[in-house]
């Protein structure tokens, strides 16, 4: 359980975050930001099982690797790993935000997040936080996707040349 | 150019940290803690065309969303990217560290660091810092073998099954 210290607005953010990348901290950057002056940031990183039910496969990186990575970021005040039956009435219980911050890609949370808010009245800023810059490796997908294109290119390249390159 | 503050010693450590994992964040935690209280941590992150020459490959993350993504780390103090022409002197009389922390991967810079120290007759700390753990992805190279593995593994089974899985 995650208490409030003092005045300090605490904002929650969710998310995989499978492969970290500069979007990510841009995302929980703006998202920090949305609880004003010396608000805290708590993130909830999803479970290795929650991520299989809801997208039909396991993160590349283990659950305690995701979370103690997203700890390990300047903006992160604290990271915890989420429930293992996703119930986002018990994490807004718990950790009792003042704002809940939401990424571009995250509809189904919202609309999880709306429905327990309006449901049980509870009293939550909801921020929907934009994507960033076209121009970079900003999504997990598009890394997962780059190593792979760059594997095939390789591939090609030993197929048709004969000269192998270390992965 | 990095400044000494007051008497706090620098660190000193480098890198090309493309796919950032917990193995680097304890890398720097330890070199870190190689200059005591209060040390400041700098990393030098390697350019692209530095990887390039010596890998023989530019890495997946292009320089400056690796460097920004080293420097949003609580650990790191300041991460600035390296020179064109990979130039250990230069970065050292720049930094003017107190420690040069070394990974356990890190033969060649070794081997460059203890060259310039002895030729030059500079005063300063050298710590090889070992391997973490062998139970994760606490590798960049085991981290992309990982998901080309996982895509064979489902093109396989899109062959064998017919169906599909999105990246």
């Amino acid at each position: 359980m995650v208490k409030r210290s003092g005045q300090k607005k605490i904002v929650l953010a969710s998310g995989v975050f499978d492969l970290i990348h500069l979007g990510h901290v841009k995302f929980l950057e703006e998202a920090k930001k949305a609880g004003g002056l010396d608000a805290q940031l708590v993130v909830v990183v999803a479970r290795d099982s929650t991520v299989e039910k809801t997208k039909g496969k396991k993160p590349i990186m283990p659950e305690d690797q995701r979370c103690s990575l997203v700890e390990s970021l300047k903006v992160v005040d604290k990271a915890v790993l989420g429930y293992e039956n996703l119930n986002i009435g018990e994490v807004i219980e718990n950790i009792k935000p003042s704002v809940i911050a939401l990424g571009y890609d995250q509809d189904d949370m919202m609309k999880q997040v709306l429905d327990y808010v309006n449901k049980n009245k509870v009293e939550v800023k909801i921020v929907r936080i934009g994507k960033f810059g076209e121009n970079g490796l900003d999504s997990s997908s598009k890394i997962k996707k780059e190593i792979i294109d760059k594997r095939e290119r390789l591939s090609y390249a030993e197929s048709k040349f004969g000269h192998s390159n270390e992965l």
